[in-house]
């Protein structure tokens, strides 16, 4: 297997753990804009594409700053994604409310912010305009019940799935919106999760341009953006590949040739990427801490599922380095451990890795999306911080780790840790 | 379906909702007490019996108190649950420090408290003479790698579980132990998670009074304790039923005096029920937000898995009542759904309700332990608070909920949220 290359090395990591210990995410700012002006340049022919990184992936200000000074706009879902995004200056069409279930306080600080309101359901049409009011633009999420790739495999049962409209309710929503003032319209679709089949966005682009013709002529909107939002996965294990984003941008641009250009529409092209943005280049360090032998051989680290959780709730693969060792031949058979109480709590099965010893560094690889922002305190562990890698070599602190104050901060009608620093 | 008694009115909650708005835990005071006093009565029969309560089950100081106050010690897992101890004035063998992969400042700290330690693995004999010292009592994990009720089925898969310690590892532990200083020895095992089979302790005990017997001919050590842990589970499900804890007393009392007495060994037996103690008497109270009906009907609360993550992660079952709707008839299949921008977010998938109105209370059934301390922050959400409902019908607020300002504590590095009141 090859060995995949990392942007630090043994010694760059050793000198960052004095400052700060393990665990910790360290984040590559330069892996993260390659990322970005690839997926830019992929769909730079469609005049106003713009990306809204989905913010529940990387919750974190330094990243979000830099996505956003990049031209990216914010998918945010919740009153403090909305709270991060005002205080860095993000507001207006550069945030999509992307939100189900939404509470009524939090489409009225969306509305305040200018932000375009993504509607889950028909009717939220009334429980918005109740709540902040309708605004001038506005897009609506489809689904489609079923939807199919090379027209023969069904995707998963999006049937089952909580989010979005059927076609004739989204029909509904737009004729409603529109007779209480909305003027620009987009459609919006999510049907996939973590996917490398590049077929998924030009698919998706055909279903949601046959949807925008069918809005022209049964409601009389013409449909202005599409936000395929997120779904593109990303190369976890290392026999994967990564998506070839730049033959995915051209395979949109002929569907959108086909199908929209042709009939007379020209959306902007909207994406709400996450994992695809930031995974890649994440990384959580940790040290190796206990090595215990008995029905298996187990290392176990200073991190656990409170850090990266996805191993343990998904068995999610997540690649992981011995840094220091990149070369030496993987011939030793691990289960990886935290220290929770739960047997899941583990960040590798049966993974064979070179041997390690006590106080090695590993690298638990693709854990810059969805990790840190989906830790947790279970067993009253404390959540580890966030370091930022920039293109010059330098490191920025992003977020602290949590310290027992913040733990126990929301006990403070007991009286108890009043003390703590 | 016979209604599930509530130990609260729809109007004493309508009255909790005017000071604490939903979502928020409730606990019953009265169940708790109720609950350990039967535990402690079924257990009578053996000198020094005591329960540890497993602390990351509710790991809130109110709770742990009334805990205390009733003779439980407890069981910790880490640095910030034996930092609640000892805030709570509970020290020495009112704890039990039961970790795996345990860094060396908590052994340290658990030392200092003169808390129980239950040694993992056989490592962790050096490790702990290293880190805190070898002390006069100490407990050993065992994991016998196969485990049989009735001698014909094999529960779970014991080898692929990270914890404990094989037989022999166990009885080498004790050796070296025994040679550096250690006086006093018990045994812990904990072998199956969430058992309503009453079989399940006296089936265990038998295993480790055979493990004891064999340490007292072996390793010339007299098993002074014997930790029965965990794993009595509780009936989610309306047609499962609670166990009968005290013909388990009797049943493992039997045992005992088989195995036990008729051998010489009197060891004391502790147990760390978590989940059977405050499981059934914690309840998430949410408001109907939403209705939603595309190709299934949802109804969309104002809690979310951020506050009770089982029923997301684990498929779990928690029974749903409607306050003051008890006597309805269950007529109407709804999926129960959370805000989160994940697909699992449901409390509830295909569950017949009472016809369910906007702004009716939900009451989320047995969240009183794994509940609250597995909540997290994914898509910026804010977890809950708690209360306790006293035996005298008052209200005690335990914990309260989060704020943006705590959501943000950890980015103080980047005074964006220096104004956060």
């Amino acid at each position: 297997m090859a060995t995949i290359p990392l942007p630090f090395s043994l010694a760059k990591v050793q000198e960052i753990i004095r400052q700060y210990p393990t665990p910790f995410y360290l984040y590559d700012a330069a892996g993260i804009i390659r990322c970005v002006q690839g997926l830019q340049a992929a769909f730079a022919w469609n005049e106003g594409f713009r990306e809204y990184f989905a913010v529940k992936a990387a919750p974190t200000p330094g990243i979000l700053s830099l996505l956003s000074s990049l031209g990216c706009g914010m998918d945010c879902a919740s009153m403090t994604e909305l709270m991060l995004c005002e205080r860095l200056g993000i507001t207006g069409d550069r945030i999509m409310f992307s939100s189900n279930d939404t509470p009524g306080p939090e489409y009225e600080y969306a509305r305040r912010l200018g932000a375009i309101i993504n509607l889950d359901d028909l009717t939220h049409v009334d429980f918005l305009e109740a709540h902040g009011g309708i605004p001038d633009t506005v897009c609506c999420r489809y689904n489609p019940g079923r939807f199919s790739l090379d027209k023969n495999a069904i995707m998963g049962n999006l049937q089952d799935s909580k989010f979005g409209m059927p076609r004739e309710q989204l029909l509904e929503a737009f004729r409603r919106l529109k007779a209480k003032g909305a003027r620009h319209f987009g459609i919006h679709a999510m049907l996939i999760s973590c996917s490398l089949d590049a077929a998924y966005f030009p698919t998706l682009l055909e279903d949601l341009l046959s949807l925008a013709l069918e809005a022209k002529e049964k409601a009389g909107v013409e449909v202005e953006f599409i936000d395929l939002s997120g779904g593109i996965g990303i190369p976890y294990r290392p026999e994967e590949s990564p998506v070839d984003i730049q033959a995915i941008g051209q395979a949109v641009r002929q569907i959108y040739a086909q199908l929209a250009l042709a009939n007379g529409l020209h959306p902007r092209l909207y994406t709400e990427l996450g994992r695809y943005i930031t995974g890649p280049y994440g990384y959580l360090i940790t040290t190796a801490l206990h090595e215990k032998r008995t029905y298996k051989h187990y290392l176990g680290v200073d991190a656990s599922a409170c850090d990266l959780m996805r191993p343990a709730i998904y068995g999610a693969y997540h690649h992981i380095s011995v840094l220091g060792k990149e070369n030496a031949p993987a011939d030793h058979l691990y289960d990886v451990t935290g220290a929770l109480c739960e047997n899941n709590d583990k960040f590798a099965v049966d993974r064979l890795l070179p041997q390690v010893a006590m106080g090695d560094i590993l690298v638990i690889h693709d854990a810059g999306a969805h990790g840190r922002s989906m830790g947790y305190n279970y067993n009253g562990k404390l959540r580890c911080g966030e370091l930022l890698l920039e293109p010059d070599g330098s490191l920025r602190l992003l977020r602290r780790a949590e310290t027992p104050k913040d733990y126990f901060a929301t006990l403070d009608c007991t009286g108890l840790f009043d003390d703590l620093a």
